[in-house]
């Protein structure tokens, strides 16, 4: 009788509370007086500004980044005002890579809306984008840390550097796992480390927790992305469904591919090749979905993620416990938990 | 016998020195320093970044903002270390807007060499610029100070403002003057104040000594667009050549069309709305011309502009005087006479 124990099963892992959204519970009145700050920083007398960032901004993004802040600032001590906008800052930043992303990647879609490009074109993605960065950088200057601004700034250079590697890598074939996680390790990790980090600096904590909470934030998002490059060949199960398949037709070189092309056959070998060379179709990522799960791509990029996560939970070991960090956990095992 | 006094006179306008030139000289070795710094903060692992930026950094710009911001602290002490990076760093924000106003205005030459984007295509444009203006936030922090680093950051959120405002008021007929001058003091005159200003503050000059420099870079930027603006049209006597034109083909109301359209007839009226509502072609450019001269709308800029020029002039009293100061002084005039 294996069919009812499992939907018993199925029906418990629905029950299980989501980790992230008993994050944002606990932290519901920092999450809110943030969203004031982010709010009351895209106003402008130039109306298409606040058009365009409110678009992005309010379209439900889950505000990972400033809740890592947040977190890390009140596992410490006390959430100040600074740290509140530190987090704004992080977000706008965040916003502000969305916008130019999308004119890059000449996306259509975001969070199930279409994107600030498609309704208003580049040209304003672009220059609203610059706006969110520069308005970022006001709100830095206003915590009065030299040592938050210092690590910002390296953290924008940073992100800039792998959004122009990874455009680099663009339809390559000869893409290494190093360049592969020095791309995701500077676009998407490098953020999350240090929204987290100086959240804990915010408070003044003690340097061994500034590091754990880095580390914490570094591996979190390795594994964030990891996953999320596992899912977009449609995880370990999932229905192809439209979401599926962006990274393959803007042949973008992530570590399923990476991994596929590494254990490759000749025929196979012939496939990648072709594909990276011209423009795909819905066929050809069906092939490509159909090697990569022969290959154990997708599982050996959810091994990977899962070992990242796991050192991002290891980190945290320094803490005492408490429901927060808990959470904390727990959101390390959820993003990866997502593509499986 | 006007012919040979009018010769004699031309010839004389020649042999006067150009005092961009003679600054340059006076402050040779601190703009050497700034050129080293520019060139060590271009490089990346990342080819790409370094290809794109010295492309547009070496075209040979006339590093106007960072003499600005040196020779204010040299007029008011020493040219200090942070000076230097200072210095860099608002080239960098300069640079950064260029690449994204390139992408924007679909540009495909500057300073006589094809545009980045035409070369490494719009992405690379967007993404490296996104690089060099975090990286300019990166020289900032190193300034050690947090007036600097609010002044600056505040003035990339004004340009930002300024460009988007810009695009809003792109093929509108009804963008009056106050519109404009928001349009130029947000996107050119605010790095030009900002730069002279810091570069004061940078040498712990009195407030009344960075006040004056703060004005005389607000001036300076803003009679700088604007006889920009009427060289757009050919100025008051040059011959039409390739550079002319830009903003009338880019839909741009600046002052010269302003005025036209202020003072405009009937049939010009028509004229005007016709050609911003749809694509303009030569014949419709040399038809603007002949209305903007004989309106006297070219005039009537380059008036405003040697106003602005005066008022950068006199905020420069309460300097000693000096050979530093003179050339300050006459860079004032110069930029409006480019356009004469």
């Amino acid at each position: 009788m294996n069919a009812p124990l499992k939907s018993a099963e199925h029906a418990n892992m629905h029950e299980l509370p989501n980790p992230l959204e008993q994050l944002s519970a606990l932290l519901k009145t920092e999450l809110l007086d943030t969203e004031v700050e982010i709010s009351a920083q895209m106003v402008s007398s130039v109306g298409l500004i606040p058009d365009v960032a409110h678009h992005l901004v309010d379209a439900g993004g889950k505000r990972l980044r400033p809740l890592l802040c947040i977190a890390a600032a009140k596992a410490c001590g006390e959430v100040s005002r600074p740290a509140i906008k530190l987090a704004a800052a992080v977000e706008f930043i965040h916003s502000a890579t969305l916008l130019h992303d999308d004119v890059v990647d000449a996306s259509n879609l975001r969070r199930g809306l279409k994107t600030a490009n498609l309704i208003w074109g580049d040209k304003a993605s672009v220059l609203v984008g610059d706006f969110l960065f520069a308005r970022a950088f006001n709100m830095m200057v206003a915590t009065g840390s030299m040592r938050i601004l210092d690590i910002l700034a390296e953290t924008s250079s940073i992100i800039a550097e792998g959004e122009v590697l990874q455009l680099a890598s663009t339809n390559r074939g000869d893409i290494d796992r190093d360049t592969y996680f020095k791309v995701i390790s500077s676009k998407t990790a490098a953020l999350f480390s240090a929204a987290s980090e100086c959240g804990a600096i915010s408070t003044g904590a003690d340097e061994s927790i500034v590091s754990a909470f880095k580390t914490y934030g570094q591996e979190l998002g390795l594994a964030f992305q990891l996953a999320d490059d596992a899912l977009d060949y449609g995880g370990k199960t999932q229905e192809l469904g439209k979401k599926v398949g962006d990274d393959f037709r803007e042949g973008k070189p992530t570590l399923p591919m990476i991994i596929a092309i590494e254990r490759a056959q000749e025929d196979e070998k012939e496939f990648w090749q072709k594909v990276l060379a011209r423009k795909h179709n819905d066929e050809d990522l069906k092939t490509a979905i159909t090697i990569l799960r022969n290959r154990g791509a997708i599982d050996e990029t959810l091994k990977v993620a899962q070992e990242c996560a796991e050192k991002a939970k290891l980190a945290l070991s320094i803490l005492e416990e408490s429901e927060l960090k808990t959470c904390l956990i727990n959101i390390a095992d959820m993003v990866v938990a997502r593509a499986n």
